[in-house]
C-alpha cells in the first residue's frame, strides 16, 4: 500500500536491542521512529554504581536524542506505548497512533515480586535511574539516621542491609554494599561505626549466581563472604513489613530491604496477542518474529527464545544487541530483496517465511562483578574468579559504555574511587522518610517518592 | 558552668559560612557540631548549570562528611533545627536538644514569592539540588512534549522560557537557556526546532544585574540579547498562571517559568528573637553576634550588616566565608584568653564586647557569568566584560568548587561541554507532567514532585 512512501520501521523502547536496532538501520532506506517512556538511555549493567554512591545518574545514561542524533532518518518520541492495532499497523499512544511497517518492541522487563507487589515500597528494585536514586536515598539515610539516633543517646537498630535475591544484580549490591560501609564511610562517623553495618543476602535457591557453574557460584559466595556479606540461600522471604523480613516462622531487623529477587517483561507482551510465557515473554518463531505477524518482531528481554541446546536466551545485554541487529539487518535485506516490506502487500500476506534466517546467540561468555577487584567470568570452559574477572569485567563494560564522554569519566569515577575508596555521588536528594525508622525528618518537603511500577517501556 | 569541660560550637547549616567556620575551628580546642538537615553541601554559583544540565549533581554537591572528615572534633548531624532555647543554650530539633557554649547560625537564604507562595509549583526557585533537578526536568520535558505535539500533527505552543528576574541566578539562567537551545538541542529535534524556543528574562528593576555598575549592567543585557535572549526591564509579573505569565493587563504564553526575583532569610532568623529586615535577616552587631547573646553569632545570608559605607553586605559566598572564619577566630581568642567560654560564667554575663574585633568584609569583586564566553566582573574600578570576564569567572569557581575530584570533573565536563556544545546531563527523571501543557505522559509513576518549601535550613 506505500510501496512508493518510505518504509517506516517504529522501535518501541530505546534499551540495548532497540538502539542497536536503530543504529543498524541508520543507513537503510527507512523512516525510523524509536519511542521510548523515559528521554535517556540507561546503561543497566552499572545501575548499581548510582544506587551505591559509586555514579552519577548522568554518567551512565545518555539521551537517546543525542545517541541518534547523526542519523537523520531516525527520529525520538518520549512518549508512552498503551498498546498496539496489528491489524491497522499503528503504535498506540495516549494521544497518537504511530503507524509502521515493520515495528520492533524492545520494551524490556521490570522487577516483579511474584503477586507480592504491597512489598514494593518497602524493598525497591533496580531497573531505573529513578530505582537507583531511590536506594541510593535509603542506603545513605539509613547511616545518617543510625548516626543522629546514637548522637541523641538512642539505641539504634541494628543496621542490616538485607539484599534478596542474589542474581548478577543482589550479588554486586551486595558486594558494594559491604564495601561502602567497611570503606567509603569508615572515617565519617562519630556516634556509629558504619562498619557494624551488616549486609545479608537472602537467595531463594541453593546458590549465589544459579546461572553460572557451581564452581563460579562456590568462588562468588566465597568472595562475598571475604567483604562482610553473610549470604543465606535456600532461604526464602515469606513476607517484608517496614523495618522486618520475615523468613518462615523467623524473621530478621532490616534497616532497609533491596529487591533483586524476580524479573517480569513489560506488560506490554501481553499487547502483542502472542502467546508469553510466565514471565510474560512473547514466544517469538526463530526469526524473532511474532507469530502470525512477521512484520512484528520483539527483542531483548521481551522475547522468549531458545538456543540450539533448547536453553532459554539469558535477559542480558549482548542477547538484545545482537537481536537489533539480526532484525535490522534482516528487514534490509528483505527491502532489498522486494524494494518495499513484502508484507504490505496482501498478495504476499505472511510472507515467505521459511527463507527468513533464524537468529543465532553468540555467547561470548557471562560476567558477574562482585566488588572491588572481586567478579566472576565464565567464557565457555575457561573459568576465572577475583581481580582478574574483575579486570576483564570493568574493561568490558566501561567500552561499551554509551558515549565517549562518559567512558572517560566512569574511568576517571572509578580510578579516583578505587585509590581513595572514595564514592563519588553521595547525595541523599529527596524526601528523608525511611520506612521501618520510627522517624525521619519531619517531612516538610514533598515526599519525593520514586516509581513504583516501572514504566511500560522499561528496557535494559 | 563547664569551664572544665571542652567548649561545644554548634554550627547550624553547611553552607559556605558554616563550612569555613567549622574548618577554622577544626584545630581549637572545641568539639564542633555541625547540623543540616541535607547531607552535602552544596556549590550554589554552579547550581544553575545543574537545572540546566551541564553538570550532575555529584559534581557540584559533596556530602558534608567527607569535607569534615578529617576533622576529628567535628561531628556532622543530618536533622532539622526547629529553633533555639537561647537561656537554656540548646538547639532544638525533633528529636533531640543539642547543647551549646556558641552558636553559629548559618541557615542561608531561599527564594521568596513576595506574598504570592501559590506561584512557587508553577515557577520553581534555584536553592537546592532539588530545585535544580526540577528545573532540569522541566526545560527538557518542555522541548520533549513540543516535539512530540508536531510529530503528532498538533500545533504546538510557542517554546516561551520566562525567566523572572535579573539578578545573576536569572542571568545564569536566561543565557544558558538560549544557549541549550541554539546549540545544544539543535540537531536532535526533527519535528521542532529548539532554536524556535524564546528565552525572555523579566525584570522589575530598570536594569539587569542592579547590584552592578550602570556600565555592566548595560554590557550583561547586551550580552544576553547577542545569545537570544529577550530581556524586559521595568517590568513586573502581576499574576502566575499555568502556562501563561500576566505583567499587567497584558500576558505572554509560558512553556515554562523560573522564578529567581528574590530571596528571604532560613526562617530560623526569627527563632533568635532578635530584629530582623524585611527580608528575614537578623541584624547583627559589627561582631556578628547577636544583640544580648554574644555567644551567639549569625553569618551568612541570614545576617543583615552594613559594612563601613552604610551599604548592606550582599548575599554572596565571599561574604558567608569570610564572616564563618571571623568568628572562628574570634572565638579562638576569647578561649585562649580565657580559657573557657567567657559568657558561661554568671559574673561575666554579657561580656567584654566592646573588646571585640568588628567584622570588615574584603571586597575582592564580583562576577555574574552569563552565558559560554559571556560574563561581567566589576573588581572596584575595574570593569570587565565578556570572555575575559567569563575566565576569570571560570577561574574562580572551579578553583573553589569544594574537593578535588569534583573540581577535575567539572573542569573536564566544561571543557567538553565548551568544545562541543554538548550538556553532559541531561536526563529527565521523576514526573512527567508540565503544569500549563494540557498532557504530560498518563503519569504512572508516582509523581516525583520537588520541595515547594525550602528547607528552613537552606544555605548558601
Amino acid at each position: 500500500m506505500n510501496s512508493k512512501e518510505t518504509t517506516r520501521v517504529v522501535i518501541v523502547g530505546a534499551g540495548f536491542g532497540g538502539l542497536n536496532a536503530a543504529r543498524a538501520l541508520a543507513s537503510a532506506p527507512v523512516q525510523i521512529t524509536v519511542i521510548d517512556r523515559k528521554n535517556h538511555h540507561t546503561f543497566q549493567p552499572l545501575l548499581y554504581q548510582v544506587a551505591t554512591a559509586g555514579l552519577s545518574p548522568g554518567e551512565i545514561a545518555a539521551p537517546i536524542r543525542s545517541i541518534l542524533r547523526r542519523y537523520k532518518n531516525a527520529e525520538v518520541l518520549m512518549d508512552e506505548v498503551t498498546g498496539f492495532d496489528l491489524d491497522c499497523r499503528v503504535v498506540e499512544t495516549p494521544d497518537q497512533c504511530v503507524p509502521y511497517d515493520y515495528l520492533i518492541v524492545a520494551a524490556g522487563a521490570r522487577h516483579a515480586y511474584f503477586g507480592h507487589d504491597d512489598w514494593e515500597p518497602l524493598a525497591p528494585g533496580l531497573k531505573t535511574i529513578e530505582d537507583a536514586l531511590e536506594i541510593r536515598r535509603r542506603v545513605l539515610l539509613a547511616f545518617e539516621l543510625a548516626e543522629r539516633q546514637a548522637a541523641a543517646g538512642e539505641t539504634s537498630k541494628p543496621l542490616n542491609f538485607i539484599v534478596v535475591g542474589a542474581g548478577p544484580t543482589g550479588v554486586e549490591l551486595a558486594g558494594t554494599l559491604a564495601e561502602i560501609s567497611r570503606h567509603a564511610l569508615a572515617h565519617e562517623f562519630r556516634s556509629i561505626d558504619p562498619k557494624s553495618a551488616h549486609v545479608l543476602l537472602l537467595e531463594g535457591g541453593p546458590r549465589v549466581l544459579p546461572a553460572y557453574s557451581e564452581d563460579l557460584s562456590h568462588s562468588a559466595r566465597e568472595q562475598l563472604q571475604h567483604l562482610g556479606v553473610e549470604v543465606l540461600t535456600s532461604t526464602v522471604v515469606t513476607r517484608i513489613e517496614p523495618g522486618t523480613v520475615h523468613i518462615g516462622d523467623t524473621h530478621m531487623d532490616a534497616a532497609i530491604v533491596l529487591w533483586a529477587a524476580g524479573v517480569a517483561a513489560s506488560p506490554l507482551g501481553k499487547e502483542l496477542s502472542a502467546p508469553t510465557d510466565r514471565a510474560g515473554r512473547v514466544f517469538v518463531r526463530p526469526d524473532l518474529s511474532v507469530p502470525g505477524h512477521p512484520e512484528v518482531f520483539v527483542i531483548g528481554d521481551l522475547a522468549a527464545l531458545k538456543d540450539e541446546h533448547g536453553k532459554m536466551l539469558p535477559g542480558v545485554a549482548p542477547v538484545a544487541m545482537q537481536q537489533g541487529r539480526f532484525v535490522a539487518k534482516l528487514i534490509r535485506q528483505e527491502l532489498e530483496s522486494v524494494g518495499a516490506p513484502p508484507f504490505s502487500r496482501p498478495s504476499r500476506e505472511g510472507g515467505d517465511l521459511d527463507s527468513r534466517p533464524k537468529f543465532h546467540y553468540w555467547d561470548k561468555g557471562s560476567l558477574a562483578t562482585i566488588g572491588r577487584a572481586a567478579a566472576v567470568a565464565e567464557f565457555g570452559k575457561i573459568h576465572i574468579s577475583g581481580f582478574l574477572a574483575w579486570l576483564a569485567w570493568l574493561f568490558i563494560h566501561i567500552m561499551y559504555l554509551v558515549g565517549f564522554r562518559n567512558r572517560l569519566l566512569v574511568l576517571i569515577q572509578w580510578a579516583w574511587s578505587y585509590l581513595t575508596y572514595q564514592r563519588g555521588a553521595r547525595l541523599i536528594t529527596g524526601s528523608t522518610y525511611l520506612p521501618g525508622w520510627t522517624e525521619g525528618l519531619p517531612d516538610q518537603e514533598r515526599a519525593v517518592s520514586v516509581p513504583s511500577e516501572n514504566p511500560a517501556t522499561t528496557r535494559k
